[in-house]
C-alpha cells in the first residue's frame, strides 16, 4: 500500500467517532451535490441549444437527453436526502425536507419545460443543498482527499 | 429569465468559437471528471470497511455495490474519452488513449480485487486525467458555473 | 374506440378540475404503493428464505437479489413522495415528509439487514403511506379503473 | 421479530407444500398482474393526455415516456409468464401461452400507437391474466398479506 | 451514401412484401439468437471459472456477475420471442411457445446453479431456437449484411 | 455433463496457458463484435424506415428507439476495446485505440443523424474491428464452441 493511501486510511480513522448517527453510511459514505449538479447543468445547456437551433432532429433529441439527465439529477438528490442526511442534520436545518422534495419537483419541472429559467431555479436548489451539505461537514466527511488542487 | 441566467447565457456565448472540432459537443457539452472520481472514492472506502469488517453479510454486499460503483467509474471515463478529448487533445497529450486504456482496465481490476492499493491507483490515474482536462481548459468551457465558493 | 374507453375518458374529464396543485401530474398522473409494497414484500419473503436455508450459493443470491429489490422499493417510494403528494397533502399530513424519509431509510436498512423485522417494519411504513394515499383520494384519482373486482 | 411478523411466518409454512413444481419460487415468490396494470394504465392515461394537448414539446414527451411504461408493462408480463405460470397451471389453462403473447406483442403495439383503444386491449388482455392468476390461487400465495383493507 | 449501402437499400426495398404479418418489425426488425446465445455463453465460462477457484471473492463475484448475465440471455430471448416470431412462424413451428418459455425458465435455473449441465441445456434450447429462427428467414431477412466472411 | 459438455471443458483447458497477459479475462472471457453490429444494424434500419416513412409519431419514435441502439453499440464496443484487448494486440495493431475512439465516436454521430451514411460507416469501422479481432484469435478463444453450422 502506498505511503499516500496508508496516510488516508489514518486519517479516516482518526475523524472517526461519528457513532451519533443510527444508521452508519456503509456501505461507503461518499457523497457529493456535485453529481446532481453536474446532470443539472447538462439540463441548462441543453436548453440553451434547443433555443439556439431549428433543426427538428436536433431538437427531438434535447428532449429526449434533458428527460434522462433531469431523472439522474433527481436520483442523486434523493440519495443525498435519505442516505447522507440524518437526524441531527434535520435538527440543524429543519428546512431540509422542503428543499429536497422542492428541488426533486424542480426536476420534474426540467424535464417538462423548455425554459431556462427553470433549469436555473434547479441549479438554485442545488446550491442551497450543497451550502447546507457543507456546513454539516461534508466536503471533509464525504469525500476521500478529492480532486487535486481543489 | 434572472439577471444571473442572462449573464451565464451571455458567458457562454462570448466563449465560443470552437469551431476546431469535427463534432462539437451536442448535446450539453457538460462533462467533468469528478464524476468518475466520487465513484471510485466509494470503491476505495468499500475496501476500507470490508477488511475493518468481519460480518460475511456486510462483506458480500461491498463485494457487489463495489461491482456497481467500478462499473459507473468505467462509464464516466468512456464518456469523457469518447465525448470530451477531440484530435487537437490528442495532440497535445498523446498518451490520452493509453491513459484512459489503463484507467478503465484499472476500473476492471477494482472489481476484481479487495485491495485498497488497488483503488487508489484508479484516483491516481483519474488524477492524471483531470489534469490533462484541466491543462485542455475543461473547467472553463465544460461546466455552468459550477458549485458556488469554488 | 370501445363503450367502455369512452366512459373511463368521460369519467376522467368530469372529475377534472383539480388546478390546485402548482405542478398538474403530467405525464401521467398515475401512482399506487402497491408498487412498493410488492417490492418490500419480495424482500420479507427472500429474508425467510435466506433463514431456511443452508445452500451459501442460495443465501448469497438472497443477498443481492434483496439489494436490488430494496432498491427498487425506494425509487417506488421516492416517485409517490415528490411526484404524487402535493402541498395541501402536506397541510393535511404534516409527517408526509417525515414518514417518507423513515421508509427511504427502511429501505436502506433492509438492504442491509437479514433481519425478518426490519421488512416488517418496511412494509408497515408503507402501509402508513398507503394510509396517506387513500385519505388524499388515491384510489379515485390516480388509477385507470384498477384491477377487476377490486 | 412483531407478533404480526411471527404469524405470517408462520401462516407462510402452515400454506407449503407446494413440491408439485420442478423450480420452486425461489428467490421470492412474490408476483402481481398489478405490477403490469399499473404500467399499462400509465399508458392509457399518457395517450388521453397526448389528444388532449397541442403543446408539441409536451406530445413528444408522451412518446418518450409512453416507450419506456409501455417496455415496464411488457417486462413485468414476461416475468409473470416465465416464472410464475407453472406447466400445471398451463393444463388448467391451454391458453396461457398465447394470451401472454398476444398481451406483450399489445405492449409492442401500445409503444407505436396514440390510439385509446390499444391501450384499453392492453388492458383486457391483463385483466384475463389477472383472471388466470388469481384462478391459480395467486393473490393467496404470491403475495405477503397484501394491502391492508383489501 | 455509398455504393455498399444503395445496394443494401435497393435490396431491402426489392425483398419488401411481408404484409402478411399484422405487426409489422418496426422500428427495426434486426433480431439474432447470437445475443442470447452470447451470454448464454457467459455463464457457461462463469461456472467453470466458479469451479476452477477456490478464491472466495472470485466466487462471490461470479455469482452476481452471472445473475446479470443470464438475465440479459432471458431479455433477448423474451424480445425473439414476442416482437420476431409471428402466427405464421407458429403455424409452421406448433412448439415456438413451449420451447421459448422452457428456455426463460432455463435462464432461471441457470441464475440458482453452478453446475455446467444447467448452462449447456441454456445452450442448446438456445440452439432449437436459433433452428426455428433460421429455418423461418432468419438469417436473411433480420440482419443487415451480417458480419463479413461469414 | 453431457459429454460435448465434457469435451468442451476439456478443449478450454488444453487451450489455456495465456499467462502472457497482466490482466486475465476473469470473469467470463466471452467477446463478440457482433453484440455492437446487431446494435449498429439497428440503427441502419431505422435510419432507412425514417426516410420512408412520413408519421411524425413513426419519426419521434425512431429517433429516441436510435438514441438507444447507438448507446448500446458505444457499450458492446468500450467493453471490448478495455476488456478484450491486451498489450500484446496493440503492439500487433498499433490502430486499435484510434480505431475504438473514431467507432465510438462515430455512435454518437450516429445518435444524431438520420444519414444512412453515418450508419454505414459505423458498420464498417466495427467490421475492421472484427478484422482485428478475428486476426488476434478472437473466434476461436473468446466463444463457446459459438452458433451451430457456423
Amino acid at each position: 500500500m502506498s505511503l499516500a493511501a496508508r496516510l488516508l486510511t489514518l486519517a479516516d480513522r482518526v475523524r472517526e467517532p461519528r457513532t451519533v448517527y443510527a444508521h452508519c453510511d456503509i456501505p461507503c459514505g461518499i457523497y457529493d451535490p456535485e453529481q446532481a449538479r453536474i446532470e443539472a447543468e447538462s439540463c441548462y445547456k441543453i436548453i440553451q441549444k434547443y433555443h439556439d437551433s431549428d433543426d427538428p432532429v436536433f431538437r427531438d433529441r434535447c428532449l429526449l437527453v434533458k428527460e434522462d439527465r433531469a431523472g439522474l439529477a433527481k436520483e442523486h438528490l434523493y440519495t443525498l436526502w435519505s442516505d447522507h442526511f440524518k437526524p441531527p442534520h434535520v435538527e440543524q436545518f429543519p428546512n431540509v425536507h422542503d428543499t429536497f422534495w422542492q428541488a426533486t419537483k424542480q426536476c420534474s419541472q426540467v424535464k417538462r419545460s423548455v425554459e431556462l429559467e427553470d433549469a436555473q431555479k434547479l441549479l438554485d436548489l442545488i446550491d442551497e443543498i450543497d451550502d447546507m451539505w457543507k456546513k454539516t461537514g461534508g466536503l471533509e466527511s464525504t469525500r476521500v482527499a478529492g480532486r487535486p488542487g481543489n
